[in-house]
This record gives C-alpha cells, sequence and structure tokens, in this order.
C-alpha cells in the first residue's frame, strides 16, 4: 500500500480513483474483520446487543399502545431512558443499577418534596433562594460523599441518580401543579424500565458476572501454567540456548495476568449484586477470588522477573566447560518449572470444576525436590561457597532492578524529547543522543 | 469495646443505652475522622464537590427566572439533568462527557427526525411497527460498537447518549406536534448545561487530568526510589539481619505502583480532551506517559522479587565464616540500591520539573560499578563456579516462583473451604487441614 500511494501523487485524478476505491474497500474490510472477531470472540456480545434491542423496543411499547400512554403521559420518557442507562452487560452490574436508581429516585423524590414544602413556607420571594440554597448543599454534600471508597465502589451510580432527581423534583415543584400525580407516574415508569431490564437481563441468555470472575481467576492460574510448563519443556530444558523467548506467546501469557485488578475489582462488586445462580449460592465468597487474584499477581511478578533474567542470560555468550554438571541443573530446573505450572493447572481446575484436590501440594512438593537436586549438585563442604551463592542470588536480581531503570531512562529521555523539556545549556547537543546504556554482565 | 459488648447481654435496657449511645458516637466520630481525612488528602474534593453544587444552582435559575423559563419551557430539565450526568472530576472528564453528549445528541436527534419521516411513509399502521424496528436495529448496533475498544475508551458515553436520544426522538415523534421546536428547544438547554458544566469546571479552580497523570507518574517513579534507596540503607546494608521487612511502610512503598495502570489509563484518556494548560501543550504526549508507566511496573516487578527473595533469607538462619567477604558483598548491594534509587529520583525530579538531566545514567552506570565489584570479590579463576553461580541464581528464582505458588494453594483452599466445594471422598477429613506448605532452603 505505502508504495501506491508513493507514486499516486504523480498521476491524475483518473489513475489514482481506483486506488482510492481499493484503498477505502480494504480500510472496510478490515473493519469488519475486527467487528466479526470481536463477535466470535465472545458470542454473548452479539446476545447482549440483541438484548438491549429488545428491551428498549418492549419499552416503545408502553408508548406506541394507545391506552397504557394515556394513562402515564409523557413520563413514559423516563422508562426509556432508564433502560438506556441501567442496561449493562452483566446481571449483577444490571441489578445493581437498577436498584441504585430505584432506591436513590425514591429517596431524593421524597427529600425534594419535603424542601418543597419547607420553601414554601418562606413566601413567594423566599422560596426559590431557599430553594437554591438546598440544592446546592444536597448537591455539594452528595458530591463529596462519592469519594469515600467504600460509596465509590456500589453507590457511585445511586448518588448521581440521588442529585439528580432531588434537583429536578426542587425545581420542577416551583412550576408543576400536580406535583404527587407527576412523582407517582414517574416512580412506575422508572420501575417498568428497571423491571424491563432486570427481565430481559436474568431470563434471556443471562450473563452473570459471578460466573465471569470465577472463570477469570481460573482462567488466569491456567496462564501462569501454561507459561512455567512452556518454559520447562522448551527453554529451561533442552532448547534453552537455541531459541529466544521473545516470540513465544505461550511463554508471555503470563504477561495480561499482572494487569487483572481492575477488571477482577469491578466483576466481584457485580457479582455482590446477584442472586444465587448455577452452582453459586447468593453468600458465594466473592471476595476471596479477590484475594487469589493478589497472590496470583504477586506469582506473575516473579515469574516476570525469571523471565527477565533467562532472557539477558541467553543474550550473553556463555562457554560451557562442565557439560554435564549444566545438564543436570537445567534438568532440575525445567522440573521444578514444569511441576509449579502443573500445581497451578491444577488449582485452576480444581476452581472449575468447584472440586478441591490436594494434588497441587503435591506438585509443589516435587517442585521443591527437584531444588534440592541442585543443592546436592553443588559441593557445598565450605560455607564460603554458599556465602558465595547467596552473595550472586541476591546481585543478580539487582542487577535484574538495575536493568529494569534503563528503559525507563530511555522512555522519559523520550518523554522530555517529545514534550519539549528544559535541557541544560552545556549539555545541549549531548541530550539529543540517547541516554547511557547501561550494560551489565555479573556472570560473565 | 469488645468487652464492653460483651458483658452487655446479661444487663438491662436502661444500663446499656449509654452504651449504645457512647457506641453510635464513637462510630460517628470514625467516620467523621474519615471524611475529614479524605477533604484532607486532597481539598481539591472539596472545591470539587462545592462546584457541582455551584454549576446545578447557575442551572437552576434558568428555572426559577420567569421570562428565562417562558422561552424553554419544561425542556429546562434538560439543563440541570446535563449538569449532573457531565460534571466530572477533571476538566478532561466534563469536557469529554459534554463533546460526547453534544455531538451524539446532535447526530441521534438528526437520525430519529429521518426515522420519523421514513415511518410516516408506511401509513398509520405500519408507522409503529416500522419505529420499532428502527430502535431495535439502532440500539443492538450501537451497543456491540460499545465492545471495540477504541469506541469504549474513548466514546462510550456518547454512545449511550446515542441510543438514548435516537429512542426518545422516535418514540415521542409518534406523538409530539411541534417537533423540530421541541429538538431545538432540547439541544439549546442541553447546550447550556454544557456550557455551565465546562465553565465551572475550567475557570474555577480547574483539575487537570493531563497534570494529575504528570504528577502519578513522578510520584510512581519516586515510589520506587524511596523504596530502593530505603533497602539500600537498612536493609542490604549495615542492619541486614537485625530487621524485618514487613513493618516498613518506605520499603513497601512501590507495591501500589504496581496496581496504577487503570488509574494511568483513565487519566491519559481524559488528558487527550483537554486544551493546552499551564505547562501543556494541546497536543502534549500523553501517550509517552502510560510508556513510562509500563516499564516503571516492571521495575517494580523486580524489585517485588528481589524483596520476596532477601524476606525469605532473612527469615532463614545463616552462620558466618567469612565476615569479611559477606560485608564487602553487602556494601556493593547498598550501593547498587542506593545508586539505582537515585538515578529513579533522578528521572522523577526530571519529570516534575520538566527539565531534562543526563545524571539519571551517571547514577546506574555507579550502579553498574558497585555490581562489577562484587564479580571481582568473587574468585573466578575457573569457569565452573561461573556456571554455579548462574545455577544458583536460577535455581533461586525458581524456587521464588514456587515459594508463590503456596499462598495461591492456600487462598484456593480457603475458597474451597468457603464455597463448599466438593472434596474427595477419601481425603475428606484430610481435606480441613491446611495445605502442605512447601519449605524450600536451598542456600541453607
Amino acid at each position: 500500500m505505502d508504495s501506491a500511494a508513493g507514486t499516486n501523487e504523480k498521476v491524475g485524478f483518473h489513475s489514482w480513483c481506483p486506488f482510492l476505491i481499493f484503498y477505502s474497500m480494504q480500510k472496510l474490510k478490515e473493519i469488519a474483520q475486527k467487528i466479526r472477531k470481536i463477535g466470535k470472540d465472545d458470542p454473548r456480545r452479539v446476545l447482549h446487543s440483541l438484548k438491549v434491542g429488545l428491551a428498549l423496543t418492549l419499552v416503545s411499547i408502553f408508548y406506541y399502545v394507545n391506552p397504557l400512554f394515556h394513562g402515564f403521559g409523557t413520563s413514559t420518557v423516563w422508562a426509556v431512558l432508564t433502560v438506556v442507562v441501567v442496561m449493562e452487560y452483566t446481571v449483577g452490574g444490571t441489578l445493581g443499577k437498577g436498584l441504585n436508581r430505584a432506591f436513590a429516585t425514591l429517596l431524593a423524590g421524597a427529600l425534594g418534596l419535603g424542601a418543597h414544602h419547607l420553601a414554601a413556607l418562606a413566601g413567594e420571594k423566599g422560596e426559590p433562594i431557599l430553594l437554591g440554597v438546598f440544592v446546592f448543599m444536597l448537591a455539594a454534600m452528595a458530591t463529596f460523599s462519592r469519594f469515600v471508597p467504600e460509596i465509590k465502589a456500589r453507590y457511585d451510580y445511586g448518588v448521581t441518580i440521588f442529585i439528580l432527581t432531588f434537583s429536578l423534583v426542587a425545581v420542577s415543584s416551583y412550576r408543576a401543579e400536580d406535583l404527587i400525580k407527576l412523582a407517582y407516574q414517574r416512580l412506575s415508569t422508572i420501575a417498568i424500565g428497571v423491571a424491563t431490564c432486570l427481565c430481559t437481563s436474568m431470563f434471556v441468555f443471562p450473563v452473570w458476572a459471578g460466573e465471569n470472575l470465577h472463570m477469570l481467576v481460573a482462567a488466569n492460574l491456567d496462564k501462569l501454567a501454561c507459561s512455567l510448563e512452556g518454559m520447562g519443556m522448551e527453554y529451561i530444558g533442552e532448547k534453552m540456548e537455541s531459541r529466544s523467548l521473545e516470540g513465544k506467546s505461550v511463554l508471555q501469557s503470563y504477561k495480561t495476568v499482572l494487569n487483572s485488578k481492575a477488571t477482577e475489582d469491578i466483576l466481584a462488586n457485580f457479582a455482590r449484586w446477584e442472586p444465587g445462580h448455577g452452582r453459586f449460592g447468593f453468600r458465594h465468597p466473592w471476595k476471596q477470588y479477590l484475594k487469589i487474584g493478589a497472590v496470583t499477581r504477586q506469582c506473575a511478578c516473579s515469574i516476570e522477573a525469571l523471565n527477565a533474567y533467562i532472557s539477558t542470560l541467553q543474550q550473553s555468550e556463555q562457554t560451557t566447560t562442565d557439560l554435564e554438571f549444566k545438564q543436570k541443573v537445567q534438568a532440575a530446573c525445567a522440573e521444578m518449572s514444569k511441576e509449579t505450572g502443573k500445581a497451578l493447572a491444577e488449582l485452576a481446575s480444581s476452581i472449575l470444576e468447584m472440586k478441591w484436590s490436594s494434588t497441587a501440594g503435591k506438585y509443589l512438593a516435587m517442585a521443591a525436590e527437584a531444588a534440592c537436586k541442585v543443592k546436592a549438585l553443588v559441593p557445598a563442604e565450605n560455607s564460603t561457597l554458599l556465602e558465595v551463592l547467596i552473595a550472586a542470588t541476591t546481585t543478580s536480581m539487582l542487577t535484574e532492578v538495575v536493568r529494569c531503570t534503563n528503559p525507563v531512562i530511555a522512555a522519559v529521555e523520550e518523554l522530555s524529547r517529545l514534550a519539549e523539556f528544559k535541557r541544560p545549556e552545556h549539555g545541549r547537543n549531548a541530550g539529543a543522543e540517547s541516554p547511557p546504556h547501561v550494560v551489565i554482565d555479573i556472570e560473565k
């Protein structure tokens, strides 16, 4: 495509017009493929889209069907509005938003009516002033409450609706004649909207946040297991020198685990709104999934450190003199890696099947045994060598930290160029170069 | 408090009534302290709450002041609604939501009118059916588009408003007589709402997402620097054996860096909506901050691995024979740690002051020099010892991975108890015990 675009500039409109069409067609094809992939990756997304359409059409019927319309009047728009805003991908999300909306509307509506009556006592001139003061105070206090982490996590949407409804009732009440009737109509339409959302969300191909969390935590454990087993097989084992780790997607799969916290938190939050479903009771310990997630990420972190160390080791050339020793250590390392991988895979399937097995502990014990093998290989008659080993490990890990700082310097240096940071006068020319790249080969 | 509650059950109402009051007072005090702390931690939160109140009161004036009210009718509620929903903590958030709302309303309104005219051609009976089909299709397609990551990140709110407005216009159009006038009123009130939000958000103590991101990235680098310098001083250095790392909050500060991705992503997303402000131009390279964040987290990961290793090392007893060697290695390690910390601190202040300095690279070079010192300490006349060192490091890091798996097993085991997983018949009694805890002391 690039070469075609390059020659186009010299030729006339008629000759590059087909290219333009071709290019647009290519782009459209790409987008279509991307959309198809999104749908294929999780077909529940297509179903969810159809469900939203269904819920909206159902609610519109209230408007189209004449007798109902005469009962509720223009308040029906609130049902449409509720459906659009409340409908979430998971049942827990919909339920949480729906309950938040319903209760916040009720509470704020009652408070708004109270404020209206109180303000009416102040006379015709005082009323708008007093109402303005009420709106200001309530809105400021409610907004501040959103900074409390517990409220932010569970009732953020409810607080928004609370401010909204209170302001609307307080403001409208100054004009509307038949306030109670209006409030009744609005509440019923919101209830209709929430009910429609809940029914479509729970009874038509439901997507449960709890189940998603359950799957995600197990999948993350499985990713670590795959990475470790892959490393044991391909990498630390026989083929250690021949291949690079960078290209292996299986070995890199642990990386996504490192950033899974936000998704897990949201899912756990939604899951707590959900009623019992399938294999999960109403009071299923969703918090425990977050704990598993936290220790899983710690595990991923240590895999990341190991991975980084081995990658740098591969890049440095090594001459092997004691081939037998090296092979024995590699075999033991491969076993440690594989057995730990098996333990994690066992845990993942234990979660998936909701069936505890103590096999994971056995695998881990075998990994520990393999570690002891390495210990036996090292001639540890004198304790000086032992100290050397500890020193070597600590230094290697610290060296890893130092190495990790290199890309940070490079990234900040790039920012300093992009954002045009000030540079010291004398170093203006030198600063344009890339930062000094520190190469440490402690074991070479 | 616990002992008081324990004795209360035996005594009558009159004697525990004061306790109840005392307890409630205590609780209220705690909540008050918590709220005060939230406000003190970032006084901009209090200002933001007042700003929301101000914007809402300003918009209410449109309702209270009579001449304006007669011009816009009941559409004024849309201005209130807009203010409540659009007003965000940062300028970028408000701007992004406001623009999304404005353009989505415009586009969906036009499409809704088109759909109305098209449906009118189908006759009185066909119109509601055709409109229902339109609403269903548009809502389903728009909902599906929210699964595209790029749209989700920047236009999620816009898509919601698009579905909302299209449904409302399509549904209302079937009834409302003066559709164009209504659309004009609604658009103007939304514009008034968005303008009010933007003015209060941008001109009254603005909170810029870009500036927050800038500060956050620098603060994260600084946290790593503090941890490393602290480790170098207190820990790897002279006082290695005497203290435990767990209690030191300075040394643990790097942990929050590991989970900073979600916040950084949101801030960078908001920052892209913001106009130039202060030291930041309109096209400030916000994406580069995300890159710095990513490598910072990698660095934090390797610190975590090092930290975990040293913690376990501290717990195992060691007899020192060659005190001089040990001290030399520790001194070199302490220097590596301190110099890397200095490099990171230098980078943090370089970002904060927006002034590039190449000192960070020099510090890192000194860390590398210290690493060479350790290398010189190890008698490396024969290459067998070198291989032993590599083997030791790899094994130690792998052992770390194995150790990290222990808490995962424990966490899953706890879940299996809490959620009442099935247990194999023969192991029902054994399963109640805690899982086997593997202890590996490779270097002992």
